[in-house]
């Protein structure tokens, strides 16, 4: 979900440059997280996670609606989401799939750790540690702090996804 | 989670008793559930289960933590459970394994709906639906509800559980 389908990072920079009055932008992300680049405010930046309505109103990535639907005209579309990295977003998580994704049903929703538990042909993920372990092809969403990263296939945008798969 | 790990029957047949003064058993739930034997009531047995902390405080089946604990050290034990059917519970069962199995990584921890999509060699689980798509071996633990289902491989209990495994 997050950096493929919501823009987690869009609200966390948000919040992170009011709270403390810089100016980061996704810019200054490419290859690293925030927490790299502001290390003595690692605690604080992760906790934005744990504020239990931090993923309700993430906006929704450009064309990853429009390309799921139409996948999922073809493809057993499931989505898997390492919620339990941040258990308090349970409920907010699936409020936000229940809106903006109607015809995912709940039951091909996965909140998830280890995914390498995923049975699965394909596993779209900006990070590349998902695929460890990961039996089907892993295919790498671009998110600023994978840009560097090699040895999967790549898609930079949800257009490319549907050429990918289509 | 439910009816293997958590005796979700029990605190669902004390609930209804209560409420409905009426005093059904175990014993009456051979080959059916709850709602088969008082279908007028079905939109309220089931409601049960979407009260938020209907799942927080639930008995631990007998032998269930000392066997898995037992088993996770020869196996990558994955705790997965059908919480999409009812999403009201996913902080009360998170919370409920925190408490009771405090060895079994949140990593290692999966909400799911249709768990053909859970890549593991073995699926210990009440409903052998669950098993259909399912890759590995279903093992079917014993709940009131399935003593009538047969095709797979069946344990009445932890103790069979670990003679099954070890």
């Amino acid at each position: 979900m997050d950096e493929v389908m919501a823009d987690a990072i869009a609200k966390q920079l948000e919040l992170f440059n009011r709270d403390y009055r810089d100016n980061v932008g996704i810019e200054h992300l490419q290859g690293r997280k925030l927490r790299d680049l502001r290390p003595h405010l690692t605690k604080e930046i992760s906790g934005y996670f744990d504020l239990p309505d931090f993923f309700r109103d993430l906006p929704v990535i450009e064309n990853s609606i429009e390309v799921i639907r139409e996948l999922s005209e073809r493809y057993e579309i499931f989505i898997a989401t390492a919620a339990m990295e941040v258990p308090y977003s349970f409920a907010a998580k699936y409020e936000w799939l229940q809106e903006h994704f109607t015809f995912i049903p709940p039951s091909n929703i996965v909140f998830c750790g280890n995914k390498s538990i995923i049975h699965a042909d394909f596993l779209i993920d900006d990070h590349a540690s998902n695929f460890v372990g990961f039996q089907g092809q892993g295919v790498l969403y671009t998110a600023a702090h994978n840009v560097f990263v090699t040895g999967y296939p790549r898609v930079n945008n949800w257009l490319e996804v549907r050429e990918f798969f289509c």
